[in-house]
């Protein structure tokens, strides 16, 4: 399945709007481009309908969440949800501040989201009200370890059938539901922890492979969840071979996205369905 | 001519004012760094015009625009435009929506450029508003061919005479315009369109060698174009070399025009002036 | 002591929570993450208390200020000093705008800053209101040389007396002072000032150092400002043997921090104490 999501993506590259953070918008638009997306940054009220109606997909990031935006966000998902387009949640620190939780709860509210990716930390706020807040990264604490994992699939799956959407949380190990089934995905490295944005560049693949994919979004999750483990695998590989440090880290991940093929992406894929 | 362009810029470096996008930002105040110049970015009402005052050149550049900055934008330009400064725009996705066409309007109402660079889409919407539009890229079907290049020539003049500015419009192939003759520049790489802000870094670049001689800003833009499409194809080069990516094209980008010598610009041009 | 700077660093990765400025950003996160941190950027004012709460050191960095996140700066500030954590005060290009000028004095009056770290001429301008003004560079009349050592050190000490604050001037030559003693550290290269964001960056290496070691505030900075100078000669040496440029200037740049060790810190130091 993942060579046709790729596939697609050549076939028809899609254009993403994103509303996101001032952090990593840099690398995320790199990110689109490198996977064969185009993007489009544009958060003021005045065009974000008009923008999001020109393409296929929205990505709604939470990263430097401001009052300026909220109602940007809103607009753009409203409209994207009655054009069918596929929007993507990334509810960033949402445990961090009552700010945030309020301003979560509202976008679940009133819009429809195809896909919600977070870390554990993040999608046990949403799901619960009770994951523990460490800033923006997931606690320690909250890690889905194999020893807990039958627990957090049932949390991801539930979350999943409640939301009526695809449900991705990232860490050590990743985790993919919809209402039938949960994938396990033991790609990446830890290093990937050690940049910022692999997160929000993780949105924009999976942004970029659902809006060419439509019917097949949990799958290109999956893909998008295994390209960027496995890219960050490659990244640390080279990273030891040239005696290289975090900043190169992050140029090779994306390299290694824009040049990441079918053949690569099945072979390198660890998943399990479950 | 490109010799003395650079030579100026060494001999007498110029501070330049960006209220810009929050994209591709950082690599905007790199670039002016890299080739000579030192970027001040700063975009609050309360003091873009003390800003502008201290610096020699503006770029005024739309790819985030918001409601907040397009006063900063005015009052700056402005200012800039009694001082006599070069005073750059850059109308990105213009026409993506109303919101930006109604912007760019009064920009080109209210504020005398020196310099306007675009795609062709956007340079198109701006001339005679009718690009099509596909997000922030040029869109493929209005891309200036061999065999449109002539009417993309009396576009771009007869869009110069009317602004009285130096119209720059680049792409595959790219077009340097004033009111008595075309530049058609040959250099670049696609791979220029697989990483964000080339464009925008292109704006920094024209404002740098502009600011540094006033005196000759066509001569100037045409530099700078050249410039970029050069380091575009030895950025290309190193990346087939060292088989890495997108990521990486971007820093031997920016590395080539920071390394960029008179000779080397002389020796790489691809420009024939018609 | 240098030493114990890191080794406190890894056995208790501090928070940081910062209100910066949009140019640099993204480095300043990564530069966070590479020594051995965790950022956190937010700066809307409904959630900037909640957030620095959570967090064990504050960066307030002047870089692109406006209207909007002032009020967050003061309230930050203040929350932090009722928790007593560590409060850095960058005043980027504090002489270019009287707008500047009223907010930095704002924000001395109402916080207390365990450290205020800028070049010569945002010092001069905070202690003395006479820094000549270049942008947010330094200008070359102000800068710190070897003849005019003693006279800076005197400024230095006496604006450090007064704001009961850790003062670093950072440039060719950098100086660090509490009320006792001046640091004079002569560790770096010219090509940190061709890239933008050593100095945001290095206010995110000081919070993270200080974070972890509140009890020695004044050797945390020297340790901070020593290792950017010797990343930043590692990075040059690694440019120059590679052919590289500026934009892999800061890719090494950073990297050197993600990997610098004590043994390496202590080796390299060229810091006297007078």
């Amino acid at each position: 399945m993942s060579y046709e999501v790729i596939k697609s993506v050549r076939a028809n590259p899609p254009l993403i709007h994103c509303i996101t953070n001032y952090v990593t918008v840099n690398d995320v638009a790199n990110m689109v481009l490198a996977v064969g997306g185009s993007p489009v940054m544009a958060d003021d009220i005045h065009e974000v309908e008009e923008i999001t109606s020109v393409c296929s997909g929205l990505v709604i990031n939470m990263g430097t969440l401001n009052e300026r935006t909220i109602d940007s966000m809103l607009l753009a998902g409203k409209r994207a949800n009655e054009l069918g387009h596929v929007v993507v949640l990334d509810p960033v620190g949402v445990g961090a501040s009552a700010f945030r939780k309020r301003t979560a709860a509202r976008l679940l509210e009133e819009i429809r989201f195809s896909v919600i990716r977070g870390n554990i930390s993040e999608i046990k706020t949403l799901a619960e009200g009770i994951g523990t807040v460490k800033g923006v990264d997931a606690d320690p604490s909250d890690a889905v370890t194999e020893e807990n994992l039958e627990q957090s699939e049932i949390l991801v799956k539930s979350f999943s059938k409640r939301l009526k959407a695809v449900v991705a949380i990232t860490g050590a190990i990743d985790l993919v539901a919809d209402t039938d089934s949960v994938s396990v995905i033991r790609n990446g490295h830890p290093m990937m922890a050690r940049v910022t944005g692999t997160g929000c560049m993780l949105d924009a693949v999976i942004a970029v492979y659902c809006a060419a994919n439509p019917g097949y979004i949990k799958k290109s999750v999956e893909a998008a969840v295994v390209a960027e483990g496995l890219c960050g695998e490659i990244a640390y590989q080279k990273v030891i071979k040239k005696k290289s440090g975090t900043s190169s880290f992050k140029t090779y991940f994306i390299d290694a996205m824009s040049c990441l093929d079918d053949t690569q992406l099945g072979r390198g894929a660890r998943i399990e369905i479950r």
